[in-house]
């Protein structure tokens, strides 16, 4: 039956060398958004299957005048030398707490059927200050990795303290290792201030991510694609934000729901 | 098991001539749930299928002192010389995000199954502003099909705004483009006030969709078709927004839903 | 795997000739419950099967220093001369909306496995008054029931308005009818104010019920019954109460909802 | 597919002697997950299982810069002379209604599948008032049990109220009767003020508890066993609170539950 559950619609079944998978969803500052999208386009990485989730939200979108459905992309890219690697990138994130192990189980099966045994995630670490220099978190799930991580310029402590990580990037990340996927996730400090996009924990996201997935892209176009991304980006995260609040402020009709632009 | 999904039962399956599937269900000015309901009835078309959802309110009505289950309902129409029609209006939407995504897969699902390849939603497009002309939007899921839209007189831009039709409308559309349907939604420009029920933003609909799908009613009798059905839509209306207040807003045993208007 | 969903069990099958079943579950004034309670206590009617779900509230209670889950409980009485009886009784409704649809469903498989094919739910109609003499409504899913209910003294018109039965009371009947068991709902005439029960109406009920379904039962006991429940419904709807309150208020950890007496 | 459901992921499935289940999960002032938890420790018991739910929130935690999936984890030890334990314990509860049912349902069917007939959970008794030699109670879901506990020192009279116990603590004992588990409840009286772990009722439970599995453990190293969970504990207690708040308030993107410590 269609969409009683998550369902991922794939084009082809790409053959990879042993892949990586980048994922970069909307979250804080939107920097995984960003730094995986900004790859996907440098790279001219391919676009082979789209995830559709009833846990999104029940609306579709007008964009360029035609009719959008709310979803995730799933890209890869050949290497000519190296590993192969698998890109997500997407509209939204689930706005249901059930949602979020759903959607991420559904793309840890899809991963594995790939072939894909590492997964990286990229978010955002909310510190409250503004930074020139951002930090980049590097968090895995076991300590072999932590140690391997080491060796590249990110911080692997979280100064002792008890953290969380909401959502697909977290999950993606502690349920992967569940099913047999090694991961971490790199986080860009990020001030957490409501500025949408933070293209600066970006760039210093992907600069560590090149070394660790030994790829060069040319960093300079970043700014002025994240100028043409945070438009859409920015409209995207009002409705839902708007959308969130009436669901849950309740005492609306359905049907106020019913908008458009 | 019954009902632990939405359920569609058909009395019969009809042989249809390559149907359109037009959709009119309640929201924005009402103007889908009128248009087609009108079409319904000026076109004498047969009920075949009922379609019932756990995602609907719980309770049932009391209308003409019987007890009615709320339900969308399938209606057929024979055309004489062009494509057949499935026609399908109802008592309401479901509450919920992701019941929305269920109906509208079940009703996907069934369309297909009667070999329909292309649906029309019909929905409202709300301004702030009262308009003695209202204007009708036609957003499709692909360029070819908006293409083809700017032959009836119609608006196929939304001035570059990236906007949202939230609901069985944009969904059935959208969720139908990757099920193989072609679509787009008709939207009625009404103001948005709380009037219910828009006649002319309905009226303005049907001039356009008997050009689209080659029919031709007598539209004079719909002011008064309205006004019967305003009452019950609107009694359905202030209930469903209760009972959505009182399940909201918490706080209540599920006893206090319990009432007879 | 258990209770994933709704589930019946049952202690044995009975063989009934011709069964009508009644539902008197929780409602306002708490009706029901007390109308099919006594009955099931003066006919000693024999319990069979009980009902439990994941959609009843999350905990046990603590009832003459013993844990009791949450559940409904089927009864049934062979008639020596007419129809048998199944009864169904319980300590709560679900909170959920769709639970309703849910716990509904599963109830009517469960009758149609038993050879039922007739209905009757007993409910509360609140008025906002007190009455001495409380009226009692009987309304049907399609005309010729509610033809032969007139021979009984019952109102069958609402006055035309458009009302609503909240809960298994209306879905049972509701869906009932498109599962092919036929029923109505009696309603008793009470105050809705917050009395917790009403045996005045509730009497007035077994009145009209008795004559419907050719049994006689001693109603003198009645109020006496009603004292003895009293009790524990109250304390169990102020349990619920607080439950559903602090499960909507949020802001509160899942273990504040852990207390005892 | 993975993590539709609630999935218990054991290692290995060890042959247990006749086992009795001991369960403390977090509840009031933590005395089942404390009172567990040492005997986990004292015991030197072996993790074998592992339960994921997405019923847990959706995020993971950073613990000693470890990311770490929510979970609950089962334990056994064998006894060298009576009967084995099975030792559950775990980072959080569900916070959804339904969620206990489906966690409390696996629970059961995977402590069956070990061979296990009897259930013992430990859970709080809140009070109000602070006590210095804290009760114990002892709640049985038969009489026949309940018959058996009056020769330890507890209380299983709760003075003839009706009370609830809410959560996985009530669900496993009510709902394993009715899969043939037999079990009872014990709570440490406590005052139910927000100090988030109570070692002395824990202390209180332990002793009665050695009594009733038959063993004797080394109790004077509670407290500082509790000072080193208590950080733990208390943190992840926090965090499920703010997120609760956030998910139930409503207005919020869910990216704004994403932060870190």
């Amino acid at each position: 039956m269609f969409l009683i559950e998550t369902k991922i619609i794939a084009d082809e079944k790409p053959k990879l060398k042993n892949p990586v998978a980048l994922v970069g969803l909307p979250g804080i500052g939107n920097i995984g958004r960003i730094a995986v999208g900004y790859l996907v386009h440098e790279l001219k990485a391919k676009k082979f299957a789209e995830l559709y989730s009833p846990y999104f939200f029940p609306f579709v979108m007008i964009h360029n005048d035609m009719i959008h459905t709310l979803r995730n992309e799933f890209y890869y890219w050949k290497s000519p030398k190296g590993r192969d690697l698998i890109l997500l990138i997407g509209d939204c994130q689930t706005y249901d707490p059930k949602g979020h192990y759903e959607v991420s189980g559904k793309i840890l099966d899809f991963l594995k059927g790939l072939g894909c045994k590492e997964i990286i995630t990229i978010g955002g670490f909310s510190t409250g200050k503004v930074t020139e220099k951002p930090k980049v978190f590097a968090i895995a799930t076991d300590p072999e990795m932590a140690k391997t991580l080491k060796k590249y310029e990110v911080e692997t402590k979280v100064s002792g303290q008890i953290g969380t990580i909401v959502g697909a990037s977290g999950l993606l990340v502690g349920m992967g290792r569940i099913n047999g996927l090694k991961g971490f996730v790199l986080l860009g400090e990020t001030s957490g201030f409501p500025i949408i996009t933070d293209p600066t924990a970006a760039e210093a996201v992907l600069v560590v991510l090149q070394k660790v997935i030994s790829i060069k892209v040319d960093l300079t176009k970043l700014e002025e694609k994240v100028k043409a991304m945070h438009d859409f980006i920015k409209k995207l995260e009002d409705i839902q934000s708007q959308a969130m609040e009436q669901m849950q402020k309740g005492g609306k009709k359905p049907e106020d729901l019913k908008y458009i632009g």
